[in-house]
């Protein structure tokens, strides 16, 4: 493949709720911030509640390797009342994850000028968590018996092995490493949770050794969850496990910001698997097909796709206009189209 | 026994940093409030870091004996960065937690007049979270392989039980009942952890029924901490897991005028054995023994610790004088002891 005809191989999952309407935004945004010599392939995915319903399937091996051969995902919303709780969960999401190996779970946090956070006086808060996908409570692992009388009894295993938290605490000092401030903050409850615990903080030491340059320091989550609200500048990057990591990144998008600019990036590091990117938010049917939802989110996805693919200066240009949009952006009701519009104007004058 | 001598046996476990000085001014305002015909007898214990070090004993069977003769048990702090994460949580606090079937956990969030908080618009905040003290992932239930080897495999397993879930549901039901909004939130991630989210679900839904006056949601606890930072209010009673309550509590506590005013109360409802009474800050050895220590939390888990034996009047009373003195602290710095005064002399008054 020459240089002056790359292509660009998306697999596009709108899914559910407004999933579609800010996937069409992330797209405008993305193909208007392509250098010309890139070819955008796109190929659509019908994944979700109503596949659902009419097939009774969520992710099938045959889906699988259908995803395989895309450069990464782009990803809407999955999820809808009219599905009992943790099929699509279990059934797609984590499926999704565990299949390809997504054990770098990135959502960065900064609160941009002009936007608004619940915290008062305004504090500077600029991290990135990473939270680890494959391991930890989110295995499946447990069960139940005796179900639906006085004497159930119900299981959950977390499961953490040497290797899963290696790689992801590897991947996170290197992340720390690479911006200005250097630091990382091991999140866990290494007090109650001995068994993991004792694997994380160790695993954490050892790999700290490797990177001399990298302070480091440790929180309960408990302890940490109070931070995100007094303190939240004291962050920089978080490297946690995989429910906590579920828990913080909730609220340090809350704090910075509000869901509907918090992105995130499921990420297979080795690139032997897809990577795919979906804004935190979920697919909220109450406000789905009325031109209402903010795609900013979107946005940023598609930004943290370009960098996991190389395309930094096109990733960086996004944020740029996502800065200066939610700068300027006041308290305009504007649609979601609308959004979408002013971010391909900036996107393309930047 | 007559009515005229009656008495409150109290075990006192005063433990580390601040928790001496703390303590000390919970009992004087204890002392002040109580009614004439109340002899206060109480015992001190010297559980804690130095005793470990000392003795490498945490709570031995003579101890936990020794501590059964009492009515209630008040603990100012344990823990010690000399002594190894984890020795004195699970070898005394959690011991002491499942020994006496401390299944309820109670901790009450109210951002009172005058105190700051993080939070922008210093919202509305009253609420309750009954937490679950005695399964969960809390059970210590799990273990390492090939420790400290490239293969090492730690599990931690949540053990959740229909007996465990439905009394501390059925706990939660009615204290949402005695309240004037009468709502009751679950707090879980029933669509990851199906097994025992079904489980915390389903008993949720059984015991809704015979409540019929009150109203019930449910809440992912990722969205919960969103919740907590957005729209407090939304709050009246939450009941939840053991891990997840100790979580969110921390966020409530840090929105709800920090931890320095945040009580709990670990109760054995039917008192088969004492419950125990603590503030959720910990030991903070950093200002120890410096008289800076801020024991607003402490006296508040003494009008818990009397509600719960069912001096409800002098409780109100302790907790009237707490906000009238957090309304006029305005930026004053005083000691701890000081504040002590001030609550005796309200007390008093009151
Ligand atoms: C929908 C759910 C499976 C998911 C999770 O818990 O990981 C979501 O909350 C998230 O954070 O991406
Ligand atoms: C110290 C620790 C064992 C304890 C817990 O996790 O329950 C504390 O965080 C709390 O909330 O009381």
């Amino acid at each position: 493949m020459s240089a002056s005809s790359r292509i660009l191989n998306l697999a596009v999952i709108p899914g559910d709720g407004i999933g579609q309407e800010v996937v069409a935004q992330g797209l405008k945004v993305l193909s208007a911030v392509l250098p010309q010599d890139v070819k955008l392939e796109t190929e659509d995915y019908d994944f979700g509640a109503k596949r659902y319903h009419a097939t009774g399937e969520t992710l099938t091996d045959a889906d699988l390797d259908s995803l395989k051969k895309h450069d990464a995902i782009l990803l809407g919303a999955i999820g809808d009342p009219s599905v009992p709780s943790g099929v699509l969960e279990r059934g797609f999401l984590l499926k999704l994850r565990f299949a390809f190996d997504h054990h770098v779970n990135l959502r960065p946090s900064k609160l941009l000028p002009g936007v608004s956070t619940p915290l008062a006086g305004q504090p500077e808060i600029d991290f990135v968590v990473v939270r680890e996908g494959t391991e930890g409570p989110y295995t499946g692992n447990g069960g139940t018996i005796r179900k639906g009388t006085p004497h159930e009894v119900a299981t959950e295993v977390s499961v953490n092995t040497a290797f899963g938290v290696e790689r992801v605490v590897r991947d996170a000092f290197a992340r720390a490493q690479a911006r200005p401030r250097k630091k990382l903050t091991l999140v866990h409850k290494n007090n109650v949770l001995t068994f993991a615990g004792h694997l994380w903080t160790n695993i954490f030491h050892q790999v700290a050794a490797e990177f001399p340059e990298v302070t480091t320091d440790y929180i309960h989550v408990d302890a940490a969850t109070i931070y995100l609200v007094t303190d939240p500048a004291r962050f920089d990057v978080i490297v946690t496990d995989n429910l906590f990591g579920d828990i913080i990144t909730d609220l340090a998008a809350a704090v910075s910001g509000g869901i509907g600019v918090a992105a995130s990036g499921n990420i297979n590091p080795s690139r032997e698997f897809p990577s795919m990117f979906e804004p935190v938010h979920g697919s909220a049917p109450d406000i789905a097909g009325q031109g209402k939802a903010d795609p900013t989110a979107t946005v940023l996805s598609v930004a943290l796709l370009l960098r996991h693919l190389g395309y930094e200066s096109e990733a960086a240009r996004i944020e740029t206009a996502v800065s200066a949009d939610l700068g300027e952006r006041g308290d305009s009701v504007r649609s979601t189209d609308e959004i979408g519009d002013a971010l391909v104007a900036r996107v393309v004058a930047g």
